[in-house]
């Protein structure tokens, strides 16, 4: 994957200080834990309040030792209760600037909603960058556009669409093909250092949104376009309905997490089957990519045994006639040799 | 329908002044176009600019004389070229609330980002309301709620879905029923006194900004929701997946203007044909209300003459089976016999 700092983090440049506080569990760190996944080499170290639960792997470090290591930012990726800044938090953002770093959050409470985080960002010349601040962007138009594009979907939340996504262009570009990953969340957002977080534009801009995300391009390459929610996830289909038809996808890959017993945060609605899935977004998809395909499963098997996650495979493979994989367990090989076989560049 | 005037409505209270500035055309005064037909007894007189290439036909009146005759608060409902207030506009907000009225407005943009607005409404002591700045709402959650609900679907934008709501409304109340229009656009909002600018929410909330404008209710009695755009429209298609998804309908009601040429403002896009457009609908609604049943078509019929109208409603009644009406022309009480009979009370 390319280390690249693009254009649009120069506000926010790595490498980073990943900021955890008083993170409760695993899942608060989820930004922390994508950045040192796939930015190991962005990630100087780890800030951790006395009452954090978890830890991303990367060396313990105050403000003034990680800038020290070099770090030009810190990130607040930790969701607590209600996505909100404590007073810690503020302290330790403030302390953050007058230690010289930048400061990048990708909660929905925005840094610059607090005056004295604006002021030692002022005082110190450094930067605030608040990732869930969609940009402006038009309507969108479907008007048909040049390139290639990719979208990743699923039968619900959570089921992997950012891993999934990233590992195609790990594998695209391994294979030197222009490839390129377009993030529609804070995480997917702090990794490419460009993106839209979709969920957070105004209802009318969702399609647009992704259209600006995801230009026409001309050099015969690929945007691989992260994907969110899920057409059958009754708090949030229209972010997904909008972001599919903005997408304009030429193929599509469906994520799913086996044994999941429910839709994410609502024990009342079982997840849709696989085929319904599927053809739900294919006949969605067509109203602005008539000829759109689906190209294979990313299948989430972390909960699995590795026969029950080979199992679970080989039976997704055998009921859509597609090659189902677990990025993590198995890469996505699979999955573009049919992206190419079935879309040639 | 009921003139009273609901409790949210208090900061803006009825009789109106119509405010049309310098519509250019007939279409720039929609709303206030709305408000004549729907709420006569509000309407005390109308304000045009120089410039103005409209009426609503009621009595032009400057600001005094509108406070004299009663009124209490400004409308200002026409929309120019992005939604912007002009120079000349604020100004004439300002002369409205120094003659001592309130000021609505539907525009995107805020009368309250507007300084010398929000002091002239300080000094008169009066209020402003900005219909298209949603109240907060919490996010959907899909659990089934007591009550019935129908909800107008579309072809297209703009296919007369609010018109065929209100004549639902009139028609039921007619026949004793307890029935509410729960407006999702501003026009609505201003002849309902209440209701949540759905396109204007944050993408996350769309759901749950309906779940929020019809909750549950026990008095046997109807939620008539006002639907927005099309699952066909590639720009707005998110709005309406999240709208029906939280509207959780018993039943739909199609509206479409027969004879479009292409989906509005789109010229690339052809009309989704009736039955795919229902079929599309009905799938989708069955996520969070599985027993949900067309019951009816609303034709807009404006641009065709009356044979040509009646041919349009029989041919959409044999190729669906279901009434099909224009609700201007011919009402909508064959649509609400059909609605009795299959959801009964």
């Amino acid at each position: 994957m390319s280390t690249d700092v693009p254009a649009d983090a120069s506000h926010w440049p790595p490498p980073f200080l990943l900021y955890l506080g008083n993170a409760p569990d695993d899942l608060a760190a989820k930004t922390a834990r994508g950045l040192v996944q796939f930015r190991p080499e962005w990630c100087v170290g780890q800030f951790r309040g006395p009452e954090c639960r978890t830890s991303v792997h990367v060396p313990d470090m105050d403000f003034a030792q990680a800038r020290a290591a070099g770090a030009n930012t810190m990130i607040v990726g930790v969701a607590n209760a209600g996505g909100r800044l404590g007073a810690e938090a503020v302290a330790d953002i403030v302390a953050a600037l007058d230690a010289g770093m930048n400061v990048a959050s990708g909660l929905h409470e925005r840094l610059a909603s607090h005056p004295e985080i604006v002021e030692a960002a002022r005082r110190n010349g450094r930067h605030l960058f608040d990732a869930r601040t969609p940009p402006p962007t038009p309507v969108g138009n479907g008007l048909p556009r040049a390139g290639r594009r990719l979208l990743t979907v699923g039968t619900d939340c959570s089921t992997g669409k950012m891993y999934a996504t990233l590992a195609l262009e790990a594998e695209m570009r391994g294979r030197g093909l222009a490839a390129d990953f377009r993030a529609t969340g804070q995480t997917g957002i702090f990794i490419a250092g460009r993106g839209i977080p979709i969920d957070a534009v105004i209802a009318d801009f969702i399609s647009g949104g992704i259209e600006w995300l995801s230009p026409e391009r001309h050099d015969g390459g690929w945007d691989l376009i992260e994907g969110q929610g899920s057409l059958f996830h009754p708090s949030y289909a229209g972010v997904s309905l909008g972001l599919l038809h903005g997408a304009q996808p030429d193929a599509l890959v469906l994520c799913h997490e086996p044994g999941r017993p429910h839709m994410r945060g609502l024990p009342h609605y079982p997840l849709p089957d696989l085929a319904q899935t599927l053809e739900a977004n294919l006949a969605a998809a067509r109203l602005t990519s008539p000829d759109v395909v689906a190209v294979g499963l990313a299948l989430n098997t972390s909960k699995l045994d590795a026969a029950a996650a080979a199992r679970a495979c080989r039976e997704a493979e055998d009921l859509l006639g597609l090659p189902a994989q677990d990025p993590v367990r198995d890469g996505v090989a699979r999955i573009v040799d049919r992206l190419l076989d079935a879309v040639p560049c």
